[in-house]
């Protein structure tokens, strides 16, 4: 197996590791009918940057090496991603995901939506095997939390009076407790102490906290040809991201008015809502945010010294957090 | 605990054990926030006739008693039966069900989405800590198999050469896999040995297709008012039936014409559909194939000589497959 060019330096120390995850990942997702084919076939092609997974074998590799059941769970972890990708899809009416048209774009929602339920069951189907309950209770946590956090953002779109605390709290169930359960994850299968398994935890839930406030900076500030999905969902699905909650805890009544005139707009003008945001600091303010939640997590490795791992996983970092411009 | 007089006959020899199913139910829903509890408790308080749960607390009663993980598998169960319902609802578009407002209806799509997988993920976090990754398997391959049978479907919607064969294989894996599971998990978890999980199974999956052809059926002629969902869905997404196939093979190239146009119609008249279908015996046709597989539901009790929870579930079947006048 050849290292391509184009893999991010985090994943040099699991190469082999990954591309036998990739591998699991595909015989999971053979489809089980001629006439389901095309489409199970395009959403096993669509595999992305493995971020989750990289976190599970590295955090994992911590420990000592990685096992067949890391590198299964691995490929469960990347399913109940690709899971929710789909529903997201379905939820935001995204048309593009990486750099391709998306699931509910191609075939419509509904049959998105069942897709997504597939996948769902296949990663269970994947993990039940293994015999490890312990294993398979926190991934129906991490499902269910996620779910929990979708919800709760549902609930409260174009809810003006969102605090910053809610925001992070919906953030974390989302996004940050499902990085931090990979990384718990990796550690419990190498039978690290809890101690040590509940710093992976802490590790992995910063770094989702600065990671979707940067997929929230992404989703304002860059183009679809610089992230390969549609921008701008947010706005148009009236969720609140914290330069907006940030922006409307600082403006006039008249800015704060304009603000949110503009979010009730049929197709909210994103420059206009850019420059207010601007205008009090409310982008800088989240990248500040993002900042210290990287800062914790790059911490919360300090314990690992020099271990070619923790400078992996810490490379996975900077990576997974790039700031857009 | 007092029997209700609305309890079908089947439900009396278990009448306590569903009382502790719906408790461990209703423990599993209990929302996780405040915020998520009006979603969520309306949900819990759509219990319906928990078919499901008794086809699998009836099979186990046949190899002994009752146990706490019967009760607890029949729930997970239920809790699965639900999350289809609930994409089922947005997919269909269905505005009723169980004779109320369906969640997509309330509060979107969108949000039903969510809290189909939310419950999903809720059923399968319900049945990992009683450590048996034999029924747990089970549990994923049933929710697989039912997402492999809607997408079928999905996929062949408008497809006027859909053969009876065809059909058969979609409303196995998307119904009557699942009732075939129940019965064996029932079973299973007793103990029973394999030719006898096997022939549960079986009567399983015959009482499933007999319950999804009638239920086909009762799509195309009930109202509303009797069946508490909205009727006609099938027509209005384009999905074949039985007495449409049959229909089909049977009617004239003007009358094949004129049914596969009434199918493409922004709102499909029910009346003359029936009244083509009926020219050609088409409903007739579905009834008699649902009264032959109810035939081999029953046949596949016969093992079970006057045992009473064979005779239940000779009134499971006979109540879950009543036919439309």
């Amino acid at each position: 197996m050849t290292v391509q060019n184009s893999s991010p330096a985090y994943s040099l120390l699991i190469t082999n590791e990954l591309a036998q995850t990739r591998d699991f990942l595909s015989k999971q997702l053979q489809s089980p009918d001629d006439r389901l084919s095309p489409f199970i076939d395009y959403i096993s092609g669509l595999q992305g940057k493995m971020l989750r997974a990289s976190v599970l074998l590295l955090s994992s590799r911590l420990f000592g090496g990685i096992t067949d059941i890391h590198i299964k769970i691995a490929a469960v972890v990347e399913m109940i991603h690709a899971a929710t990708l789909l529903h997201d899809d379905v939820i935001d009416d995204g048309c593009r995901r990486r750099h391709h048209a998306t699931a509910n774009n191609l075939w419509g929602a509904n049959f998105a939506v069942l897709l997504g339920d597939y996948l769902l069951s296949r990663a269970f189907l994947a993990a039940a095997p293994l015999q490890r309950n312990d294993i398979n209770q926190i991934l129906a946590e991490t499902a269910a939390t996620i779910c929990q956090g979708e919800m709760l953002q549902n609930t409260c779109s174009g809810d003006f009076a969102l605090t910053e605390g809610q925001y992070l709290d919906i953030i974390e169930k989302k996004t940050a407790v499902f990085f931090a359960n990979c990384a718990y994850l990796g550690a419990t299968i190498s039978g690290a102490d809890e101690n040590a398994c509940s710093g992976l935890y802490d590790f992995g839930l910063n770094l989702g906290l600065a990671f979707q406030i940067i997929d929230d900076l992404i989703d304002i500030a860059a183009t679809e040809t610089e992230t390969g999905k549609t921008g701008g969902r947010d706005f148009s699905n009236k969720i609140l991201t914290l330069p907006v909650i940030f922006a409307l805890g600082r403006l006039s009544p008249a800015g704060k008015k304009e603000l949110t005139a503009l979010f009730t707009a049929q197709t909210p003008p994103i420059d206009r809502i850019l420059s207010i945001l601007d205008s009090v600091k409310g982008i800088d303010f989240a990248k500040s945010q993002a900042v210290q939640y990287r800062q914790k997590a790059l911490q919360a490795l300090d314990r690992f010294g020099s271990h070619p791992s923790a400078g992996a996983l810490k490379e996975l970092i900077s990576c997974a957090t790039q700031l857009p411009i």
